[in-house]
Parts: C-alpha cells; sequence; structure tokens
C-alpha cells in the first residue's frame, strides 16, 4: 500500500515550502515534493523553488555587491573618504551569493525536519484519485494524498527563434552568473527582472541597452514612480528603448546581434556580448498530468483557482506563481499559509490588495494598493501627498535623498488607497502602509502618528499630511 | 506699541519650529525667538537647535561617512572587492557634515517665510503680562503674545570639576568637530551620545574607553537588547567599565587624564588624547526670567506641565527637552503639533505610549512600548517572541544579518506591549509596529499582515508569530 499524507504539497518554493510548514504547524501530516530543477552539485534537489535558487535571494545578494562596488568607485569622495586601485573579483562575487543560496536552501531542508514534513525528492505527477485520496506519482513511488497542494511556480518565458543557453543568451538563471563583466549587454524587456539584473552588472561596469516591446515604462507602476525611475535609471547609464519589436537574434561567436524595429519602425541593430531575455514568466504546469483528475491549465498557461486557492478538483488547491495574481514570492506565501488554515479546518484569508510590490533597483521601489492612473481610471475622488527624501535629513546623512513617498487618499473618507515610495530602503518603508491599510487607515493616521527622528519613514508621515495640505517640512 | 502675535514660540528647535508652522498653518499670527547659541559665521542665529545643529543630524552624517570607512577597510572582501590604500581626510568629512547641517537649517528659515512665521533674532525672556498678553523681550525688543509656547531645548550636562572646553573635553558640540582622529578617546557616559559618537570615532580608527557610572549597559532598553549591543559594540572594539566613580580628572598639553574608581573601588587611571563628557543633557531655562510670570523650573530643572503641555500659567505652554518625559526630537515635534493645534482649537493629543526610541549605533537600536523587564516589574502576564536576521535572506544578502527582532504581546489579549529592534535598518523597521500599536493590533495582526520578500520587514512579521510560536522560517 502507498504512503498516505493529510497534504502532499507538489513544489518546494516559498509557496509551497510554506504551505507544507503551516500545515505540519496545525498537526496534518504533510509531505512536499521537489524535483531537481536546481540540484546541487550531486544531482539533490535544492529546497527553495526560483526565489531561493535563481531569484530574490541570489539577485539581492549580487545588488548588494555591485551597490559596494558602484559606492567605492563613486560615492565615497564626499565623505572624504579616498581609494586607490578598486577591483572587482567576479567569481568570488558570485561564489558570496552561492554561499547566501546554499544557507537559505539548507535552511529549509532544516525546517522541514524539524516540522516533520517529508520530502519528497522528484517531481511531482497526478497520476489519478482513489478512495484513499490523490495519487501522486514522485519519481516512481506513488503517494496518495487527502489534500493536494499544486505550487510548481513559474519559469522564465523565452522568444520564439531565441535560444537561451544561459552562457551568451541567458534569462535570470544564466544573468547572475557571469563570470566576468560583459563590455555590452543586451537587455530584452523593462520589467522587474530585466532592470535589477541590467542595473547590477551597468554598475559593475557593463554598458548596458535595455529593448522593451511596451511603449511606455513601467506601466504597472504609478506614473510618478516610473517617470522617476526612468530618469534615475537612465543617469546611472542604462539606455532604453521602448516601443521595439525584436526580430532576428544572431549568436556568434563573440556576442548576440539584436535586430529590431525602433517605436517608428525603422531597422536597428543591438550588437552585445550577452543578451538577457527577461520578458515574464510562464506558469509551470507540464508534467503534473492535471488531466488525471480533471484539471486542465487555462489559456494563459495558469490553474484556476477561486479566492481560496480551490481548483476545480475537490480538495486541490493551487498557489503562488501557478494561479493568477502577481507573481511575488509573498503572494505565494501568503496562500500557502491560507490554504493551510484552511485545510486544517481555521478560518484562512489573503487579502489582495495589500500585497505591496517591490523593484530592487537602486533605489528600490515599493508601492501597496492603487496607483494614481487606476483611481483615475475607475473615476474615483481621491487626493494626493507627495514629499521629497531631499528633505529629509536621515536621507541626506546616509548620502542618498534620491526618490519620494507618494500617498493616495480617498477624497471623502481620507482612506488610504495606495502607497508609491522611491528610496534605498522602500523595502522598508512600505511595510508601515502595508499595515496601515491592513487597518483602513486614514491619511489622516499615519500624519498623526509619531515617527522617529531622524529617520526615512518621517517621509512617510510628511508624504501623509501632505494629502491635507499640511506637510510641516515643505 | 509693541508688536503682537497670536503665538509666541521661545526656541526654533524640533519643538519649537514645528509648533509655530502648524501654528501658522492653523491661521494665527506666529513669531519664533531664536538667539545665537548656534550662530553662522557671521553671528546670525541657525535655526533647528541642538538637533539639527549638534545632535541628530549631523551625528547621522558622521556616523554614515565612519561606517563608510569602516566597510572600505574591513567588508568589502567578501563582495569580491578589493581597494588599496583607503585614506580619510577628517577634515572634508566634517565639512560634508556641515554641508547638511546649513542645508537643514536653511531650509526651517525658508518653512518660515513661507509660513509666514516673524524670525526674531535673540533670546526670548519673559518681562511680564500685560492685558494684551505676555510680554517677552527679545534681544531688547518687547512683543506681546496671547500665547507663549517655551520650546527651549536642553544643553549637555557637565561634570564638577571638568572644564568642557571642546577641544580636548568635549561635549557633544566638540566631538562632531574633531579635526584628527583622537589615538585614544575616552568617554564618559554609555549613554545615547556616548556610544553613537564613541563608535563614529571608533570606526574612523580611534580606540575607545568608556566609563558608565551605572553598574549595567543601557539600563532603558530591554535587557536582551542591552545584552546584544554590549556583545556588538565590544566585538567592535569599544571596552566598557561599567560602575565606575570619576574622580579628579587633568587637562595637560597632550592630553587628559581621568582617575576614577572601578566597581571594586580600585583606583584606575584612563589617559586619552581627547574626552568626550556625555553624561545627560539638562533642559535650558536660565534667562527665561520665569518668575516674571508667576512659573520656576522644578528640581529637575523642567518646566512642568500637564498631559496637553500647560504650563501653570495660562496660555504658557511648554514642549520638547524642556519638559518631562524622553529627550527625543520627535516627542517635542508631537508635542509642538499637539499644542498649535489645541490653542487653535482643535482636539490636539499626544500618545507617548508610542513615542519610538531610536540609538544610532550600527547596527541601529529601536524601540517602542514596554520593555520585558517593565512588564515583569508591572508583574504584567506576557509572551514573547523573537527573530534573528540571521535567517533573513535579506539581511543576509546585505550582509548584515546582526541582531533581532523582539514582540511582547499581552498574553491574554495579544494586544502588542512593546517592540525591540536591533538592526542597521531598525530606525525604518520600528515604524510599522508603531502603527500597529496605535491600532492596538494584537501580534496575531502582524503575524497575518503580508510583507514583501525578500525584506528585512519579514523578520518583525516572524516575531510577531514566534509570539505564538508560530514562526514559519525559524
Amino acid at each position: 500500500m502507498s504512503k498516505h499524507f493529510d497534504v502532499v504539497v507538489i513544489g518546494a518554493g516559498p509557496a509551497g515550502y510554506i504551505a507544507a510548514i503551516r500545515a505540519a504547524q496545525l498537526g496534518l501530516s504533510v509531505a512536499c515534493a521537489e524535483g531537481n530543477a536546481y540540484a546541487d552539485p550531486k544531482g539533490e534537489p535544492r529546497l527553495g523553488g526560483t526565489c531561493l535558487n535563481v531569484g530574490c535571494i541570489p539577485s539581492k545578494a549580487l545588488l548588494a555587491s555591485s551597490e559596494e562596488f558602484e559606492k567605492v568607485q563613486h560615492h565615497l569622495d564626499d565623505h572624504g573618504i579616498s581609494v586607490s586601485g578598486a577591483k572587482l573579483d567576479v567569481v568570488k562575487m558570485v561564489a558570496r551569493k552561492e554561499a547566501i543560496v546554499t544557507k537559505m536552501t539548507k535552511g529549509i531542508e532544516f525546517l522541514f525536519r524539524k516540522n516533520k514534513v517529508t520530502l519528497l525528492k522528484g517531481y511531482g505527477k497526478f497520476v489519478g484519485k482513489t478512495d484513499a485520496g490523490y495519487q501522486i506519482d514522485v519519481a516512481g513511488e506513488v503517494v496518495t494524498a487527502t489534500h493536494a497542494i499544486i505550487a510548481t511556480g513559474s519559469k522564465a518565458r523565452h522568444l520564439p527563434g531565441i535560444a537561451v543557453d544561459n552562457k551568451m543568451i541567458c534569462d535570470n538563471e544564466g544573468a547572475l552568473n557571469f563570470e566576468t563583466v560583459p563590455k555590452k549587454l543586451g537587455v530584452i524587456g523593462a520589467g522587474v527582472i530585466g532592470l535589477e539584473l541590467g542595473s547590477v552588472w551597468r554598475r559593475l561596469g557593463a554598458e548596458v541597452e535595455v529593448l522593451e516591446a511596451m511603449p511606455t515604462f513601467l506601466a504597472a507602476a504609478d506614473d510618478a514612480v516610473a517617470k522617476e525611475m526612468q530618469k534615475l535609471l537612465t543617469a546611472q547609464g542604462l539606455q532604453f528603448s521602448f516601443g521595439v519589436k525584436i526580430g532576428e537574434v544572431k549568436q556568434g561567436k563573440k556576442g548576440v546581434t539584436v535586430n529590431y524595429a525602433d517605436q517608428d519602425g525603422k531597422a536597428q541593430v543591438l550588437e552585445c556580448d550577452k543578451l538577457i531575455v527577461s520578458v515574464g514568466r510562464a506558469p509551470n504546469t507540464d508534467g503534473l498530468n492535471l488531466e488525471s483528475i480533471g484539471l486542465k491549465a487555462n489559456e494563459r498557461g495558469q490553474i484556476d483557482v477561486n479566492d481560496y486557492c480551490q481548483t476545480a478538483a475537490v480538495n486541490v488547491w493551487a498557489i503562488g506563481d501557478v494561479v493568477r495574481g502577481p507573481m511575488l514570492a509573498h503572494k505565494g506565501e501568503e496562500e500557502g499559509v491560507m490554504v493551510a488554515e484552511l485545510l486544517a479546518g481555521q478560518a484562512g484569508h489573503c487579502n489582495y490588495n495589500t500585497v505591496p510590490w517591490v523593484i530592487y533597483t537602486s533605489p528600490e521601489v515599493a508601492w501597496v494598493g492603487k496607483t494614481e492612473q487606476q483611481l483615475k481610471a475607475e473615476g474615483a475622488a481621491y487626493k494626493v501627498g507627495s514629499f521629497p527624501f531631499m528633505a529629509n535629513g536621515r536621507a541626506l546623512g546616509q548620502g542618498d535623498a534620491q526618490g519620494f513617498v507618494k500617498i493616495l487618499a480617498d477624497a471623502t473618507t481620507d482612506e488610504i488607497l495606495g502607497a508609491h515610495i522611491v528610496n534605498a530602503h522602500a523595502s522598508d518603508l512600505i511595510a508601515e502602509v502595508v499595515m496601515a491599510m491592513e487597518f483602513k487607515a486614514a491619511s489622516e493616521d499615519i500624519g498623526r502618528i509619531c515617527h522617529a527622528h531622524p529617520s526615512l519613514s518621517e517621509v512617510v508621515k510628511e508624504a501623509a499630511l501632505a494629502c491635507d495640505k499640511r506637510a510641516l517640512n515643505m
């Protein structure tokens, strides 16, 4: 007889591993299946999915290293610090990144042991359903599960006719592991990944040219943020072309040639040593054999779910990048906790309106709730308060006073509808506004709450006061 | 006839200038008197008080510079970055600090003009009261005010027999302006100012020895924080002696000799090139001529006020360091706004329980609400949740995973009673908890709210979950 679990989670990325741990905490017997997409040198699966292995965590390690290199070269003179001969050892920088990834992925193995989550090594694949539950094949062994949670994540979307070898033409995986700094780096797609990795290699010395099919920059962000970031990133040396149509891409011995039409339809050529293709991500459903349990992926490749992440198959749930909603690790984690609590009989819930977004450029971008253009499109009556970090003593002290906080509030009730931050610490600062929005706070609430001086969070307070035209320091 | 104002504020530090601006925003005629304690080279008063001129702002500028110097020398190798010959130009570093101070103080002059606050140059001094209001002499000119707000701040407390010349024996003012890095720096007093400035000069190369009269370290902080910070600062090379009794201090041509008794009563000698005396601050009431309006300072040198900052004299208010409560700029600012709103007929209010504390060492310390030892002393039933930054991917990526978040919650209601953070970004991270506490949030609220991944704020969430023994990543 096959092994039986209350819950089998397929995929050990942030959504899956969190769901597994939470379900185990609630007393359920849990297994989690993970294949070897990110195998270690011995071929063993490394846990944590895209996020830990080739996404959020390694990219943030490289961001930090490249920011230090940038600072050493260009921003110490102000402080009265001079150095000679700053040199970069790319292999060592990448090794540091790998060490952090290894520490974090090993950490999940520890958490699984501690919480008694059984790790099943191999890709999970549905076989069918019996009275005992869903049958899931993992590397030839079939287990049964009362509840199945699909958390298979996503993979980089590639473009037809452009063969990604992750040596010269790379997606997010290869772009984390260059052994030298390319002289000229091409990037197709000015989304989050393209901007983050493009600016890493820019700071390390590459000339970076970004081609974007959309006519405008960062369409999902608030217009004021998009405008500011385009200005700042351009000043950092990133070159952008919008509204392009990618044509033939040829890989030679020494580099890549990208033929494209610019926004006026004129033929252009980009020659580069390395090319990053970052045109979005596609849900992973191949090999799940969804048909065997009466499911199929929708036209976007996702598994359809309701607000509680239930699929059309009873007791089969799907969470994270494989379902609708933003492809953000913390959105998947929230869904993982919600589903674990629901199937343990608790009242799980996800507030999708307060899921923050972060782009880890330098400065960072973070936002939560609605953008101004969304509110305009809805015909909402709103007010706006903005405040620049240039008027904040801590930001000046730190030597990074770029960016602003912009808060949008309901014109009548003053409820905060959105907040948009451009700042080196935006990912820290957004947490306060998320908290406020969860409590349906008014902008006046933030304006009346004590903020430490001197701190960057004072700018959040001033932006809130500015909604009522009463900023104190502007 | 003398000029009359609805409000005259005495002192243009953070409490005073904010009160003046807020009162002016509310339609009152406002003047603000400032003497030349921090005069510019032309002898003109510089606004912003201790905080902007010789406190928060300049110290944070030096902290940033010294942290960069520390990093260049010791923490880049990890990233694969090598530099040779890092040199420090102290004069340039101090000039950068001065430029930031000037920018900020000039900013307040601009704000006064914009908000139509009349700047009265000179120290304000009460003369008496007529039917027209309180008479206040400023540099020989008498103005009258319906309401007077005393915001004269505080000055460094000195020790009897130790003459501070701010060259060799310094308080916070001199310690911001050394022209070279002392070889050996002595610090009397392990409070916030001693720790911040001591660690600045330590990072720049000084050997630093700190003498503290109290038997323990950072008694106001949570015990776990005090213990962690003592360990971290000691590892950074600061030497501490507790329970000392300072004896004779002699200033020679080349340095200072501090005779003291150690905690065992044994005679000891500290020889240093420079000495910082940082043993607290005393309210500024000298010269106010309080008696002329029937007021006097209390035995602690403060002006007595009620919860609304009203003094015993009708329509005379006092705010900031000159009254009870912590000597924190943002506490004074809150009081400034409260008083301005009250005297404009609005419903001003200050929640002293949610005033955050920050110590700008490296890492920073921030807290809000009760410490664990306070709860123990009150006999409160509470639970504790802690989480280390060492288990946070962003902290590891940034290369600074020191410290933790500790949250204290009511054992029955789960309401958050206090939060204590040791981390490089603690001053940013505390804002979320202040917000939560203002809404009487339970630790479960923080645990159920989405936090961006990867971000340092995830540690706040995990510490909240740990209150209920259900941290996910530990």
